[in-house]
């Protein structure tokens, strides 16, 4: 019968560092025209990012497609919506976005929203045409990141765990 | 070059629908002493789960070890910390647990605190002497949720998804 | 101390079934030139596929990106390598493929290559001047194999799981 | 119009370089009774574990329950098959065992079995009265390898990626 963990001690000494990331002390980096985000993770070994997202009222983030991955959402502040759903993300509201979802994020009240997004895959916006004219993934963000904080001279946080 | 999405009109056909899942309408469900969960998403392909956890002050969750899985955590409300930790977890915090991870938490405030964890794998509770003596999957999370609800007459949500 | 399975009963009724796939049974679908591939599983929750690749010798899959997702590989028949590498795979090479990875893959020999890939995200096939020319996901991939079972009178397997 | 990969310079410079990672060079690890596996990779980020799994006629891996992740297989060389299911597994066969199936792995013939599985989570043994009696995870492999290597007097590949 079991009742010890097997390899406890090789269990502490090997296993990864845990992580206590301070959002309130990451920038929120510009976007696009009354959109931030703040990121909290890069996972370059999944492809995978975690980000706040914020928009301000009348703000919205172009019609786009998730390619290749799940992407979830849990919304901390203000409301909004899909323009191709009927429902209304509010405070508490969580949200699955399966693999290909296309969608265009509108806040219509004068609140900013803030949600906690976990993506994965490459997110792909589209014009009236179903052009795509721009995509991002985990390294786009990184990118906009770093070149913010190297622009504002802030020290970048390691987020690459 | 590339400027139309391959196989738009099958991907629109074929993706799995999105979620949008109001947690007010969620229950929370007794875990233990000053401890709630309230389940957002069950995810039998992966063996994943998604709650908010809740635990009022002076409450704990006893020590345990994450076997298998890495836990993600984003703290909505109050504030809480480790035992075998320096760091305090406080609203906008994110933390990364990772596998093998073993710790206890602890509130020691008088504020609920509210958190968003994504888990994966599974929870061994342990006691002094390093003992198994519990352990919680996204399989007992779901029956305690499901038992729950039939308890209290409430008709319960479809968080398989 | 633990020594039951907490709620057995209830994982033997509510987990979802196992698969045996043998893909004795299914095509090889044509994907370029002296290139085919073989789905083993369509996986629309994550966004990942699972395929064998077969490439004659003197073909090759030119140059890609993956983006937003890793790739693991196992060669079963045959060696490759990527132009950009210096290592060659070979019957028994396992392969990780991180997110952002570019490559293009050549069988030099006579004898056809067959590798197992286990594949996320998206697939950017790049020109020589770093443009995407094309791309594919899960979906692309499974449109392929709908459509040329269609093509040629074969029942497809269900591989949505 | 998209045509560029955005931000390629800045991926090629921070993507995580890839692996080959040749199985030939890597020992049979004793794991039962004619029962081997040989690691391909420990990612500790995730907790998942990769490895070529060998048994010899008459061998079994005992009744097991996978808790907390999903499984996959894909058999290399043999047969065998789970005294609980009804198919036979076989060079080119695709498995997909969900999270808390529970199985017992026989193989009958005379010829070796080799299958390359993908495992996360924890697997735990059960007796006939389902007793948890063992259990195995990405740290109890890493340290009977690493332990193995040790005491035969081997370099260990670094296979934590």
């Amino acid at each position: 019968m079991i009742n010890k963990v097997p390899a406890l001690q090789s269990v502490l000494e090997m296993a990864l560092p845990d992580q206590a990331i301070n959002s309130g002390e990451i920038p929120w980096v510009p976007q696009a025209e009354r959109v931030w985000f703040k990121p909290l993770r890069f996972d370059l070994v999944n492809g995978r990012w975690i980000n706040l997202l914020k928009v301000t009222g009348g703000g919205r983030v172009n019609r786009h497609r998730h390619a290749g991955g799940q992407v979830m959402g849990y919304v901390i502040q203000g409301s909004w919506n899909y323009l191709e759903r009927d429902w209304v993300a509010r405070p508490g509201t969580f949200i699955y976005e399966p693999p290909g979802d296309i969608h265009t994020l509108v806040v219509d009240g004068r609140e900013d929203m803030i949600t906690l997004f976990i993506l994965e895959g490459v997110i792909q916006y589209l014009d009236d045409h179903d052009n795509i004219i721009y995509q991002d993934d985990v390294f786009t963000k990184m990118k906009r990141y770093l070149d913010f904080c190297q622009a504002q001279s802030i020290e970048p946080l390691n987020l690459r765990y």
